[in-house]
């Protein structure tokens, strides 16, 4: 089967498809051929038996995409998009890519007409915004509070009505936080979450701006790849009309967090943490959701990590196998 | 002050237009010029108050928004939309007149820059899709199961947006089904609503294709154009971030509506009913809402029907004025 990853070179489409050319299939089907797209070249490795292909480009080019699904991929990760700072920042960029580049993605598979593939759609826990209840359930009104959001809201939409008329069979996941991030410190402003954990593990210091009682939904770069799968993978029928679905995750406060890096790594870790009270990231931080009641995800066979300690002693196996 | 209606030939946007000429005023400014844009012409009058200009085309063609948006209307009332059924029916022709056509007047507003209009979108209950609760309150998920519902949705996800970001003042209302409708029958699978009360009353027989349990959520005219004027002239402030509401109604079953009619009409209009089931059209209407609590709005001040025998006189008293 042919596989193609919009968003392949980010964290998340690249750890997605350095396990799909390990196992070297999908569902139990043979991966031949996996096309990973982005703005900037994937530098991902085939093997024997997957061949792997990395293009360029922009999807709100629609000449492009039509290009891309003019190959009929059995399955297409759509996780490319503006991040939410960007899109915040840049109105016009935002648009283009997250909604145009969406609508055009779903408009060239619509064009062909005999073509119905999988469609896995990566959303996000910003389709929601406050005031929140203690645990967001799946029932709960979709209000995003930024622009980033909204798009992602928006392609949720189109995606439940293209599936549902027929034209292909998409499965929309709104994933958690990422922790622990690998690679250097970036500007997001969930970035400490990662940080808190990932420089004290590599003996260097790590700021961290908000009180310890903030709590936040998160999930490791492995659960992340394992939503993925199982969306490309999963009976979508029992689905019904919504097929967007809230992704399990650990709900976790800050000072368990450093807790647990304690318990792990030792208080030489937790010494490297310095609490630096950061007032713009403590009032970003503060609209964000805290706590779902991922029900639905659980019901149709969905799993996240069992604990913290375990999101942190992956990290510390993964950063060893990277050398 | 300037005031555009978008679908200002359509039955809500008449009935605006004609409340607008009779006021002179909105929100106690005077009202000088007020264009009717539709796909044909309104046959609305002017007074010597108020200047009514009729206009036409198609909002999908972008240029023919611009060309009213530079106007610099003080308030546009958007409910230009193709309907649930042609929506359907034609899927290139529901987004393109529901969504490009919307995103066609937020831009053309945000392409000015200066120029910060109220914007006032009907929405429709149809973003909501079963599975319902009992009464559908003010934070449950937004599910539409037809196309005039996602794009419904789309808009509503889009004026929060705009507005958030200052480009314009806007307020969503979600109507409910409006009845009694004057005129002739229509095709619509809700027609029948208004059917059994206004055929009766006009000494015609009416069909009634459900059973008399039946639930519906129901306004009429008359509130209509009172939920348009309040959202107009509202402060918009309290409202955060969330700027569409679910419309006040009454939740009323047909066996009610039926009694009603009786109670003002006598039991020779009731005999005018005649029960004849069609299990495609209670197959649509099973998936319909049936009841909502609308606090947030009358919290914000809308108020509707205070019950359904005011909604009967008032139709009798309107057919009787139209002569």
């Amino acid at each position: 089967m042919k596989v193609l990853i919009l968003g392949g070179a980010g964290m998340v489409g690249r750890n997605l498809a350095l396990r799909l050319v390990a196992d070297g299939a999908l569902g139990g089907q043979p991966v031949e051929e996996l096309t990973l797209f982005d703005v900037v070249p994937a530098d991902v490795q085939g093997s024997g038996r997957t061949r792997v292909v990395a293009k360029t480009g922009d999807i709100s080019d629609r000449a492009t995409v039509d290009a891309l699904v003019a190959e009929r991929p059995e399955v297409i990760f759509h996780l490319a998009a503006v991040v939410s700072g960007e899109a915040e920042a840049d109105f016009d960029k935002g648009y283009r890519i997250n909604l145009d580049g969406t609508r055009h993605l779903f408009e060239a598979i619509r064009a062909l007409g005999d073509y119905h593939p999988r469609v896995v759609y990566t959303s996000s826990i910003a389709v929601f915004g406050a005031p929140f209840p203690e645990a967001i359930g799946d029932e709960f009104l979709t209000a995003p509070m930024t622009s980033y959001g909204t798009q992602k809201m928006i392609g949720e939409l189109l995606l439940n009505d293209y599936s549902r008329r027929g034209i292909f069979d998409g499965v929309g996941i709104r994933l958690p936080t990422i922790v622990v991030r690998p690679g250097k410190p970036n500007k997001a402003a969930s970035g400490f979450f990662s940080g808190i954990i990932r420089e004290p593990l590599a003996g260097m210091d790590a700021l961290l701006p908000v009180d310890d009682d903030v709590m936040h939904w998160v999930a490791s770069p492995a659960s992340a790849t394992g939503f993925l799968l199982h969306a490309a993978t999963m009976d979508t029928a029992p689905l019904g009309a919504r097929r967007c679905l809230t992704m399990p995750g650990l709900a976790i406060t800050v000072g368990e967090m450093v807790a647990a890096l304690g318990e792990v790594a030792g208080p030489e870790a937790v010494a490297r943490i310095r609490r630096e009270p950061d007032q713009t990231i403590r009032g970003i931080v503060a609209g964000w959701p805290r706590n779902f009641d991922a029900a639905r995800a659980a019901e149709f066979g969905f799993t996240a990590d069992a604990s913290f300690q375990d999101i942190i002693r992956a990290h510390i196996r993964d950063t060893a196998a990277a050398g």
